[in-house]
């Protein structure tokens, strides 16, 4: 009986809107993950994605040798950003980018399979925001019979888990919205007024301005959710990212400044609205938690400890920490590990 | 018996974050309005704020000569920009650009008088985003008992007027924000996703991408409610202003495009949003109603025919056009006009 040997090194991309993320992972004669190195730039893709090249090697050179690499899987959501008329636009630019700067195997995580770079090539519909998919492989080797809520700077995905595979009813995140699968909202760059309607302050009940005048971002700066190194997105207003810049940016979303309210106003402010955005997410989960009738949850990403964990508590579902099986680092790149995994699969499957 | 004759010619300005309006007025010896020119300009306050001067003093002569000016008033909203760490700062830095721009009598709006130019660089806090009280100079000449709606591109004023006199319980826009006096939704700048959380279309309920994806001049765009040269303000991805590219940018709010929607799911969306954003006005109004046992309202502003109109029909109240009264242009630029009403008394008075 022969055994097939093969040790492998795969790098897999995320490329989000608005962070790209790297996991590099060695795989073992057995396919499991013997070592891995991960790590993310920001990158706009909406203002910047002429740069997507240079941070794609840059990140990679960064940890390891691309000689020593044996191929490249990718997912993405950053087709979706505005640069793009038609999300088929965006996955065609950003696919033919990521092909001209590698040389070696590269599979594109699609809705329904791994695409080659011909097959990218010709069916980008196939490929649509898939990077939970890529998440999903990973997920399942925790839990087979599970929910993940992976919450990142600007979205949260809600992905039940039958049997080891994801049950999407949702296949694009169009339909995903529909379904609660998807819920656009995340733990940096969300406008605050986009989730917040009515803000509660001393017994009084406050309509909120419709600018970009603070993010979540600021909200989870200002109750130690995040550090600064967290609050990689840029600022609403250009300033800095101290707690007082971020207690005078939430301070306008009542046209108010910090004359007008104290410290303490702020801070009750920025805990109404993380309860605010916790229900949005709850909303989703129960919806998703309710058809699939799964009530076990794994939370992932920067914000699965700040958001999806309030989130199954308020629900009184069963909650497991991603942490458990993944450094925070890794867990906050969830869809760059799977995407490497899936990548893996493929190379060994076709060899 | 000697009757005070004074010709006078006044020019009022209304500074807000957006646009910048004018209106001259040539008074007659009793004080009645004889003739009135009216023009505005975009100026984004938030990043332009440099060109203030040279746009007021383009503006004034565009449409007259500026040594026949008997007096400047101004009303200002500009120094809510996030420009501006605070709104003193703000009135600071605009009222200097005013007084260093002109060498004749100016006056500047204040929650409780018209202010000199020395007392407003004393007492910048009396200044505080009043044009209202400016437009409340004009309607109660319409109707002493009534409540006025002023729908701009940004933001909506509900004004209770009784005996003549404004009788806001608000006197700042933090405070306006509780009562129902302001609110911060208007007819072309708005984020769809502030007063959106949900999109019903073809019987399915989606929530909605929380970004700057599409604004409430996309909306009355589709809807031609508005057309080429109302839209005003920049596009939110800076791309054109024809009906199919507002679609593009609506079918995103919803992840989606115009290969997964159809021009009718754009059309149904756009009615949807509009009859949200007409809910959200009335439930100002009605609160404002209710509070002052008002049940006249007259709508003016841009968005005076296209969403106040409504709201008012929606709470059953009594409408009265503004149009009625003053020309569509005039409507628009309603605070400048009140702001030349209330210097045109100020130096009656004084002299």
């Amino acid at each position: 009986m022969i055994i097939k040997v093969i040790l492998m090194k795969i790098a897999g991309f995320d490329i989000g809107g608005a962070n790209t993320d790297l996991a590099i992972v060695d795989f073992s004669e057995n396919g499991e993950i013997k070592n891995m190195i991960v790590d993310f730039e920001y990158l706009p893709m909406w203002s910047d994605n002429q740069r997507l090249s240079d941070v794609l090697l840059n990140l990679i050179n960064k940890n390891d040798d691309l000689d020593k690499i044996d191929g490249i899987g990718i997912s993405m959501t950053a087709e979706l950003v505005d640069a793009y008329n038609k999300k088929e636009e965006g996955v065609l630019d950003i696919s033919k980018k990521v092909i001209n700067t590698f040389n070696i195997p590269i599979g594109f995580v699609g809705t329904h399979k791994l695409l080659t770079s011909d097959e990218v090539l010709k069916n980008p519909s196939q490929i649509a925001a898939a990077n939970w998919i890529a998440t999903s492989a990973i997920i399942s080797e925790i839990d087979e019979n599970c929910i993940f809520i992976d919450t990142g700077s600007t979205t949260t995905d809600i992905i039940p888990i039958k049997n080891g595979k994801e049950c999407c009813e949702g296949r694009s995140d169009f339909e995903r919205l529909a379904t609660g699968e998807l819920v656009y909202t995340g733990t940096l760059r969300t406008n605050l007024s986009s989730f917040l309607k009515k803000v509660e302050l001393n017994n009084k009940e406050y309509s909120v301005a419709s600018e970009l005048f603070a993010t979540t971002a600021d909200i989870y700066n200002i109750l130690d959710k995040i550090n600064d190194e967290d609050y990689s997105c840029s600022t609403s207003d250009g300033a800095g990212k101290s707690k007082m810049e971020s207690m005078i940016r939430i301070s306008r979303i009542l046209c108010a400044d910090m004359d007008i309210l104290s410290v303490d106003d702020v801070i009750a402010i920025s805990k109404f609205a993380y309860k605010k955005q916790v229900e949005q997410i709850a909303e989703g989960l129960n919806k998703v938690s309710k058809r699939e009738n799964l009530n076990k949850v794994v939370t992932i990403g920067l914000g699965g400890g700040i958001l999806g964990k309030e989130a199954v508590s308020l629900l009184n579902l069963e909650y497991i920490s991603m942490n458990d099986f993944y450094t925070k680092e890794e867990s906050v790149v969830a869809p760059a590990i799977g995407t490497a995994v899936l990548m893996y699969k493929h190379l060994v499957n076709s060899s």
